[in-house]
């Protein structure tokens, strides 16, 4: 079987999201017009959309009115928006770049990047309790409380305070694999799962999107630490090789770059037979797992 | 009319909300143990949980259950505890004490402390959607929907993003009034909204609540800035007068303590009336009012 190409769907979703997220995220004005000028420069103008992308696909799966489906991949994008906000800061990991541009900390300031991670973490929640979401509430209440579990203790915050926690919790590959599926796995997760939820999908194909979910989101950070350990700043727009200075293992550091890389493989294939359920309607999030596998930044 | 003390009321409610709390906090267990034990170290023995008090109380005018109404008042707790931990991050207002004890960036480390107001701010959420908070998702919803919107760039974090950028946006009383509405008023009155909100109360009633909750807000700020200005660091637990060494604008460094305290005492005699539509079931909240306005800490 021969895939189309997923980058021209990637770019029309990424174009369709600025548009989507440059309605929902609020205006700048008012006193506190520093702080969403923050939120707004966080969120807007860059990355590659691809947890927008996975939630728009899976609810095409079930035929989930576009519409409402930006809300929600908007709510997302705003809290990985306020993941790296947070994550970027002096007290974490201190970065200065990301997506080519400074962080938000040395764009404005320290307290207005912590004020508007915040904000965008808040926001997330206006978006998904809206009626414009859905018509059910218990589905909108649902969104809520599984996006929450993604990103507190027990989803993404947990794996970020595992990885700043250092070596000594992170020295074998099964300890590393548990924390990127807290900190990276458990939102793309929610990503593919709200799709399913909006669908009111039988829970067989919510299943296989969250297993597909979870070997793609480990794909992805394989090839982030694989990007990083090749490193080419001007290409990622960010600093490279930062963990490795650091002494902190990596997928890289633990199996070797052969190895990871076929271990990405591995689980690229494994993700992709989690879609058999699914008819061609899912060839795009397919392809998804070998841009994936195969991109360059 | 003579009221009851509501010393009696305020303690009971601290005891039953400890209780809440140690049961809806995750245990700090697993990898991530750390973030947690800091969320539970900034929630956990102490306050006056004076927002937990409004949520019960505003709730009892409805008749609806302490039980459903205790996890509303725990996610106010939560917002509440979360602003508290950022706000005191060095990065803002950079404080080592809170409530006699050391801030939570100073007891465990700056990153901890970023990472766990985050989780406590994404915990509320959970616990408003979860379904044992109301059987009626529509309700769950709504309050997600408000309390989102009472913390967000629109509430509480626009308020603090106003109050950190100074003198310049600060300087007389009407913008100190709008900068407090927001940064405290929004999540009070919330909790007052939140009973309302919960045993569907007919419009009027959730006016006059949130009314009430206005007034008391603001009176509440002005008796901080006031001991703040009298200010025993001992009593109050945290250091004091650094605002107006500062420079920083405040009830009493704009109207003088004379004019600020009758200004408080018109403030509650205002907020009490609105409880007028109310019958003695809600002698608690207008003996709150004068507990407000003569607190010593």
């Amino acid at each position: 079987m021969t895939l189309a190409p997923v980058e021209p769907a990637l770019n029309e979703t990424a174009a369709f999201m600025e548009d989507a997220l440059q309605e929902y995220l609020p205006e700048a004005v008012g006193p506190q017009a520093r702080v969403i000028e923050a939120m707004r420069y966080a969120t807007l103008g860059g990355g590659k959309r691809i947890r927008a992308f996975l939630v728009l696909q899976s609810g095409r799966q079930f035929g989930v009115d576009r519409r409402a489906l930006s809300r929600v991949a908007a709510a997302v994008e705003c809290v990985h928006a306020y993941s790296l906000v947070h994550d970027d800061l002096p007290a974490m990991d201190n970065d200065d770049m990301r997506r080519g541009k400074p962080t938000v900390h040395r764009k404005f300031d320290e307290a207005t990047a912590i004020l508007a991670g915040d904000a965008l973490l808040t926001h997330a929640f206006t978006l998904l309790a809206g009626h414009e979401t859905h018509p059910d509430p218990h589905v909108r209440a649902d969104l809520v409380l599984r996006l929450s579990q993604a990103a507190g203790f027990a989803g993404m915050v947990g794996g970020q305070m595992i990885d700043i926690s250092g070596k000594a919790l992170l020295d074998d590959i099964g300890q590393i694999t548990r924390m990127q599926r807290l900190k990276t796995g458990a939102l793309i997760s929610f990503a593919c799962e709200a799709g399913a939820l909006m669908g009111r999908a039988p829970l067989q194909m919510r299943h296989a999107l969250t297993n597909f979910a979870h070997d793609l989101g480990l794909a992805y950070q394989i090839v982030d630490d694989l990007l990083d350990h090749e490193g080419d700043a001007a290409v990622l727009g960010k600093a490279v090789r930062k963990d490795e200075k650091a002494g902190k293992a990596t997928f890289v550091t633990v199996l070797g770059a052969e190895r990871a890389r076929a271990q990405a493989e591995i689980l690229a294939s494994q993700g992709a037979a989690h879609l058999d359920v699914f008819d061609e309607k899912a060839d795009l999030l397919r392809g998804l797992v070998d841009f994936v596998v195969n991109r360059r930044a």
